[in-house]
């Protein structure tokens, strides 16, 4: 997920119609100054017990130590899709010998993504050190991040993000340990300053990759092509988990609902860190609003806290996710104990669904679905829904609970109709969403997995969608998921397979160790931010490939 | 002292005729490339006993906790001496309520110098924060550090020792502690980002002073101007006063015995803390270089270590200043410790002094005297050289080596024979230096330091000096304070007071909190730097007013 809740309301759920791009969703402090029009966000008191339980489940991180491979150089190359190239600049036995002075720069490659610490030691060339060493570091997780400067910064969202750091060292020699947690394959260094008299050298650069994930799992996959997107989809997963399922540890490193699902299905079947999903969802439990509605993100740092935002989406996929979790795990206690979080959530999102079934946006809650800013949400989230309530449905069976399993059942058969009549087009075979009658990839892929078409419906929906130029595409791996799960569910296997090569894959080439946050084949150098520094290259809710190809 | 050794020869030492700029000295890397024309210096083996007690009489220091008077505006004023005049922007308890955004900054005033860290307490106003906070923060010690840009930087020494910090703030609220040690009465913070969806407010800032001083002694003076001048004198020596006597904590922070001695002085007079000068002498015995040379400076972090440099009249300021602690304070026992290394400074220093008595410019060695670089140093460094065979013979008769005692005696009477002949001119009464016949302060104050003068020339002298529009004057206070000594030697005390009071007292009319590294009445905004804004404004040197006040 993102961490900017757009501060608009209603145009930016019921599609583009209005104009509203992104960049103006994070406008932001305009925005905040006239007041968000989504009903404002209270937090409720925290549930002690919860938080309690959430507290105790903290995993240990393990820190595994790496050398840098090589000192590299980037050679600017249009052939390649994020411009420049990786040419090796010297070896480490070489880097060893050299020494820096004010304006030197170089960049040690530490040959994939890891999320962690650096350290080095400073140590001086020439006469005695009559001054501190200043230098800059800069964290990439992509090539551009360390070959082109990053100033001006021309991106929307916080500079701080920049993944930048400015040190002064005194007294040396010196050992330095970086002072913030980063995301990175490589290190650029520039030395503002030694003096005029001495020089630095860098021994022992060392980072320290740590992770709550556990070993990397052999990757698996028919292809080395595939077992390489499987290989990329868990670092990037492994990468994201820390003391809870981070979006991406560049940026944000927050908990988001509807990334902690995507984690959760990846993680059963890779690092099996299973504890880490029960802690998320005791988090989301034990934090909620004045109402009990699930909070889109939760906060851990410095002290576990309410995120003080809702996505209506996202506290439907909770239910989803205690569900998933119940079925990975047998966990039937954890499931029991949060039940009632469960059952929340829909009486809550009940409020906005009409008595014959269908969701009525009101006009002042987040809908997600995805970032696409000209997606019309209607019939996607008639489907997330639907699909929630069935999980639900699951859920209470599953606890026991045969009377509300039936009732759920029940209610989601009446969603079912009331959704099939408002976007369902069986003459065209398309599921048709809004006034202007959007086609989109997600309308058909949600449709299809709330069970609103039967399969054979769905997969002429989805072909409709996936073969239509003027179809809404997705602009997130994270939508991409639900394509695929969609495309699976209807018996698409092999289409399902060739998006996962397409898509996925297409990161793949581009050089990419984890994968992404936004990716837009048509687009690559794309950011929804306005400027691609900022974008992060290792988020969660990519990670899914791992899913698909181990189950 | 300065950090900077020059990295040239014979001519800087003979004076300014062959152009030699102090920019060029401060050169760097070029005439490092090209190795200098100082002899080698070269570590001794460090002396291990002597390296222990220093290490034995490691200071506490004491920390205070201050909280800042007010925010404060900086306001262009020509009137001022340096440029800015300080008003209240806001007090302090309207800066609490007050919160910042991305571009906004403010100053604090902490209403005086200190050396020490800083804290604070950052605080979210807004929605949940959901980026870090970047911040700028610059540590002034006069208006124009945070008043002005510091960039583009235009000094020749090292960029960083420029007094700022970027941080980046993870995990909001957060209590900061700044990383390193500043030297401060302003705080200057730019606010670089926070995101549109937040603000920051700076609760609980802190500075903690840090010296080994002890606490400040009553300031003494006949007049409220001359009370101040102590006070800031003992302000400046406080700040300096850390684990060593440094020279200044800004910048360079490291002990050099020409600094040391001034410094030794003022605590004798004021602090009192004798422990920390008899620390200093074991630190410049234990580590010299091979030949027993005692070092310019020393480093004390990460570890003590030999300083890689020497000055002729440093090494003999050296036992000075032993001759100084056993007077302040009666330790036979370290004076008799040390006495072989007082020995061997004269011995090695004797290699350059002309059997009739002589000190014959070996060309490989550096002078200092003063920063000045139009100064002839032969009259100056002969009388300095002579003072000292004259302390160091005191101290031998003190110790009860009376045949050493008179050897030296006859030797600093040969040495004030040849001086005389090559450097004081009965018929002007003057004392002329070089080939051009350059009359100075330095010359005359040093001739008369050393006895070369009877105190009827020494007046003679230096009255000429001081009344002549074209003699060399002093660029520092360091040399300010041997005028002054000399000044009052020859029964010139009236002189001397007003001296005081128009060089010290016109720093304390632009403002000054402590006293400054360099101050040139006629060119207050000088920097032998080329930038002012990496001058000390805090320095030891200058801090013998209130030796000369107490005394």
């Amino acid at each position: 997920m993102q961490k900017h809740a757009p501060a608009i309301g209603r145009r930016q759920f019921l599609g583009g119609a209005a104009g509203v791009t992104l960049s103006a969703l994070l406008a932001g402090p305009d925005a905040l100054a006239q007041g968000s029009r989504f009903a404002p966000a209270i937090a409720g008191e925290p549930h002690a017990e919860w938080a309690r339980k959430a507290q105790a489940l903290m995993p240990a991180l393990q820190s595994v130590e790496q050398q840098p491979l090589a000192l590299v150089k980037m050679i600017p190359d249009p052939a390649q899709i994020l411009r420049f190239r990786v040419e090796e600049d010297a070896s480490i036995t070489d880097f060893a010998t050299r020494s820096f002075r004010k304006g030197d720069s170089f960049i040690l490659d530490f040959g994939g993504h890891r999320t962690g610490h650096l350290s080095f030691d400073l140590e001086t060339v020439g006469r005695e050190p009559d001054a501190p060493a200043r230098l800059k570091l800069t964290f990439g997780e992509v090539q551009p991040d360390v070959a082109e400067p990053l100033h001006p910064y021309k991106g929307k969202i916080s500079e701080a993000w920049l993944p930048e750091e400015i040190i002064t060292v005194d007294y040396l020699p010196q050992s330095v340990k970086m002072p913030r947690r980063y995301a990175f394959r490589y290190v650029r260094v520039d030395v503002i300053d030694t003096s005029p008299g001495f020089a630095v050298k860098f021994g022992n650069v060392r980072a320290h990759a740590i992770t709550s994930a556990g070993p990397m799992p052999v990757p698996m996959g028919s292809t080395p092509r595939l077992r390489r997107i499987d290989e990329v989809a868990m670092a990037t997963l492994r990468d994201c988990m820390q003391t809870s399922f981070e979006d991406g540890p560049r940026r944000d490193q927050r908990l988001w609902v509807g990334d902690l699902r995507l984690q959760a299905l990846a993680n059963y079947a890779s690092f099996r860190n299973n504890d880490l999903v029960k802690r998320c969802l005791y988090l989301f439990a034990a934090y909620r609003d004045k109402d009990g509605l699930v909070a889109a993100c939760v906060y851990e740092k410095p002290y576990p806290r309410y995120g003080g935002m809702h996505i209506v989406d996202y506290a439907a996929l909770f239910n989803v996710t205690l569900r998933d979790y119940l079925d990975a795990t047998g966990d039937v206690a954890t499931a029991r104990d949060l039940w009632p979080v469960a059952q929340r959530q829909l009486e809550l999102i009940e409020r906005w669904i009409s008595p014959a079934g269908l969701f009525i946006d009101p006009g002042n809650m987040w809908i997600f679905i995805d970032w696409s800013n000209k997606l019309d949400k209607g019939s996607a989230i008639q489907g997330l829904l639907t699909f929630a309530w069935k999980a639900t449905a699951d859920l209470a069976l599953q606890l026991g609970l045969r009377h509300e399993a039936v009732r759920l059942s029940r209610r989601a058969a009446m969603m079912t109709t009331a959704g099939r009549a408002a976007y369902w087009d069986a003459a065209s075979g398309r599921v048709l969403s809004g006034t202007a009658r959007q086609v989109s990839w997600a309308g058909a892929s949600w449709m299809m997995l709330g069970g609103l078409l039967s399969p054979r419906e769905g997969r002429r929906a989805l072909r409709a969608a996936l073969a239509d130029p003027a179809a809404i595409r997705p602009s997130t791996p994270y939508l991409y998921h639900y394509v695929m799960e969609s495309l699976i569910a209807c018996g698409e296997k092999s289409r399902a397979l060739a998006l996962l090569e397409s898509y996925w894959g297409a990161m793949i080439d581009a050089g990419a160790d984890t994968f992404w946050e936004v990716f837009d084949p048509a687009n690559p150098l794309s950011s929804p931010y306005g400027d691609i520094h900022i974008n992060s290259y290792c988020h969660a809710w990519s990670c899914t490939p791992s899913y698909f190809l181990r189950t």
